[in-house]
């Protein structure tokens, strides 16, 4: 026993809060603020009172996640109506609960799937304890930024025909940048073929309040989505929404998964909070929308004299690679001198924390807790650091470098089946030995949490030279056996 | 949408606030009552500043689940300390992720694996996705109340004899009720056959601190351990524990399924609560559970003189179904005229609420957040009840009913595999009618959530007497078609 304790993840979420810190990453509610700027609505207020005293379980009047029919029926199926689905179920273990679910219930081992090659990596580990093969959909890129977006109705049509035995598609949408693509068109193609269009719209529990906003993928006709309501809505982190809609799915193979990969104690201050911000959603939404555009607007017009230093992806503005785009979501892309990382680090200094950086931009997320003071500072403090920026003459420009990933062909069989765990014949090399063979393992850069390389596909030079500008940049990455990346995990050739 | 938004669950939890519950259910912090009574503790009353502020996500500072390095790391490594494990991974989706994640890294698509018979749901679960081929190890049962315990080293033991292709042997201990086996047996006899044992500990958290409760599972040399840190520590609902110990499992495996069951948005509340509660066990866990050991042992006292009345099993006695006990879990079967629901409605209506009502007994679980004044409500209550208990002459008693849901034989192998989805050649037929067919769906009466029919097994007439007596008592089943149970799906005959 240690004669000392203390308590580390404690001290560290103490240390934080004490800096005031204002929050333009996930989740929405930023730190309590939505609900304290709404306290005045009596429910809201009613949840407020609640804290550790609800952290109950399934006892008498409290209903059961896994067999609802009292005061959790009720709530998803408020929800349900709120959101335009047939059925809505509560989600405790966030989208990626929800993405093993629904993949589990459209396909089966060996089963051929469309799917969008920037996904989250929950649906490729998915597909990979499925045993699916996929065809990734390469997605259409941002040309300023380098940002995978969406993928285009012919590109599905194409791959459909091309592989007809396609039992489901699989797209994200917007993806986590706010940039949303056409599903209206792709879902009726879907269901030309009589398959489902399956939604991963993690960041869109929205979509679908507001003209101005991307419309939700339901309301477009998809078949079974997923949105975590903590991300955009006001329900705490791990809350999450799975909509159906339609008959195109087996409903006894998604109540079953959802059993299975849910706690069987599910929190109930969190379902709650999902319960809550369908409250809000119908009550409040539009209005929220309706402001937080305009805070969005004015930031704009205040960027607008440093348009050469940098881009900023407008919603209202048309897009070749997306067909609308979140006004919440800013992504901030540097031009010169100035890479994203140390814009966070400096950002961060002064208090306020982004929901991404990446070599050449960050990303700003609002939601419903962020307030125009909250705003003002972000502003004032992108604005101090531009006036201070200069032009770096022979500074190489590194934009689109996120091109190289994606391959440009509309859509591409795997060479190897995703599979589930690291094989034994695998071995470890060190990663410059890597180049031309197999991958072992898959290599996420987190955030965003995108695959950038998979189980089964091999290593390029391209690949390894952004992988290695990114980690030397300090990005963080997810799924490696060796997190310093000075040895991968390769499988021998076929 | 609707013009008149209302939140049923919001309002649920809320009503059941203003009731001023007494709770012998869990979660151990029992309505928040813990981290009141250790307020002083600076550690424990800054977790209670933290609230919906600490609702946060992987910012620097705040460390990251998937790839720990900083507070989570420094984190698990004290709970690896504190409980005596290898490695520590805190888990945000309950055991259920726990026993996922194990599983999988023990076992693979055929192989063999002995699991005791009255395991969770979880492990059930996990065993039909991975497609393994289980050997039923069918429990003792305790002779008064019924209740299924553990399995004997001598059945492990010949079992795997039997079986010397089993890959693993997958065990919960203590049981619903506190009924713990000798694991240190069998961990010897799964060693000598060179496969790890895997231990559902998910009511054991608790276990290892104080010489009078049942030894811990990892104390007693088990391989992989799941705890529910919520049931019997300090955290909130979700916050569990996977201990690892020593080399008999394959790490990057166990990384893997980790990562892929886990939501990538970890609730950070519930992570420090897991922290928090580490720090309280180090700190003061012996002192708590030598209290609590106190206050229990004056409960037999009191409940002395109604002996004759019902039966609780006691911490100190001798069982021949199990071989320690704890203290905290306190089970009371009623041999005559009145039974476990219509009891707990009973106390329901005082307000004091318990974990778990039966046919012929209830179970209240004591834990961290359990005070004095709610233990003299709870004794006082069974007391002034029990004096208007009258013995009913000629009533049937119907004590150990359950003996027949639990196959006499120590061991017995599946007719067919678990499988993972109801497959599409299964049809429903009238309930009466499933006698002698084998059964397309999982019946789990919940609480506790232990199957007593999976896929694959004949429906029996003693089965279909059991559930239809605990139907008619109100007794909830998950994992059913139909949940009135008028008709169930069953499969052809092989």
């Amino acid at each position: 026993m240690n004669p000392n304790p203390s308590a580390s993840l404690v001290q560290a979420l103490s240390n934080h809060q004490q800096k005031r810190p204002v929050s333009f990453h996930v989740p929405g509610h930023k730190s309590g603020k939505a609900y304290s700027r709404w306290a005045a609505d009596p429910v809201i207020e009613t949840f407020l009172t609640g804290g550790l005293e609800w952290d109950q379980t399934e006892i008498d009047g409290l209903d059961d996640l896994h067999a609802p029919e009292e005061a959790i029926l009720e709530a998803q199926k408020r929800a349900a109506e709120a959101y335009g689905a047939d059925s809505t179920y509560f989600l405790v273990n966030g989208s990626t609960v929800g993405n093993l679910a629904m993949i589990h219930t459209v396909c089966r081992q060996g089963d051929r799937v469309l799917v969008q090659r920037n996904s989250h990596k929950s649906i490729f580990h998915a597909l990979a304890l499925v045993g699916a093969r996929p065809i990734f959909l390469n997605p259409r890129v941002e040309s300023i930024t380098g940002i995978p977006t969406g993928v285009t109705p012919e590109h599905v049509k194409g791959a459909l025909e091309a592989y007809p035995d396609t039992r489901a598609v699989i797209l994200t949408s917007p993806n986590y940048y706010g940039m949303a693509m056409d599903l209206a068109k792709i879902a009726e193609i879907c269901h030309k073929h009589a398959i489902p269009l399956v939604v991963d719209e993690a960041h869109g529990a929205h979509c679908g309040f507001h003209a101005d906003y991307p419309a939700s993928a339901l309301g477009q006709g998809a078949d079974l989505v997923v949105q975590s309501t903590h991300k955009m809505g006001l329900a705490m982190t791990m809350g999450a929404c799975l909509h159906t809609q339609g008959e195109r799915f087996d409903k006894e193979k998604l109540h079953w998964y959802l059993s299975v990969f849910q706690s069987s104690s599910p929190s109930y201050p969190i379902m709650a909070s999902i319960d809550l911000s369908t409250y809000f959603m119908t009550k409040y939404g539009k209005l929220w929308l309706t402001e937080a555009k305009q805070m969005v607007e004015a930031f704009y017009q205040q960027m607008k004299p440093y348009e050469d230093l940098f881009y900023i992806p407008k919603y209202m503005e048309k897009n070749s690679s997306y067909e609308a785009m979140d006004p919440l979501k800013l992504t901030i892309h540097f031009h010169y001198g100035q890479d994203g990382f140390s814009w966070r680090d400096r950002l961060q200094k002064e208090g306020i924390f982004l929901e991404l950086a990446q070599e050449r931009h960050t990303l700003a997320v609002l939601g419903p807790g962020t307030n125009q003071n909250d705003m003002d500072r972000f502003t004032d403090s992108l604005i101090r650091s531009v006036e201070s920026m200069k032009p770096v003459i022979g500074q190489e420009n590194l934009r689109g470098i996120s091109n190289i990933v994606w391959n440009k062909e509309p859509w591409e069989a795997m060479e190897h089946p995703l599979t589930q765990v690291i094989p034994a014949n695998m071995s470890a090399v060190p990663w410059r030995q890597a180049i031309g063979k197999i991958s072992g393992e898959i290599i996420i850069p987190y955030p965003p949490g995108v695959p950038i390389l998979h189980v089964g596909e091999r290593w390029t030079l391209e690949k390894m030279q952004w992988i290695q500008i990114q980690k030397d940049k300090g990005l963080k990455f997810q799924g490696v056996s060796d997190s310093s990346l000075e040895t991968v995990r390769v499988l021998p050739d076929a």
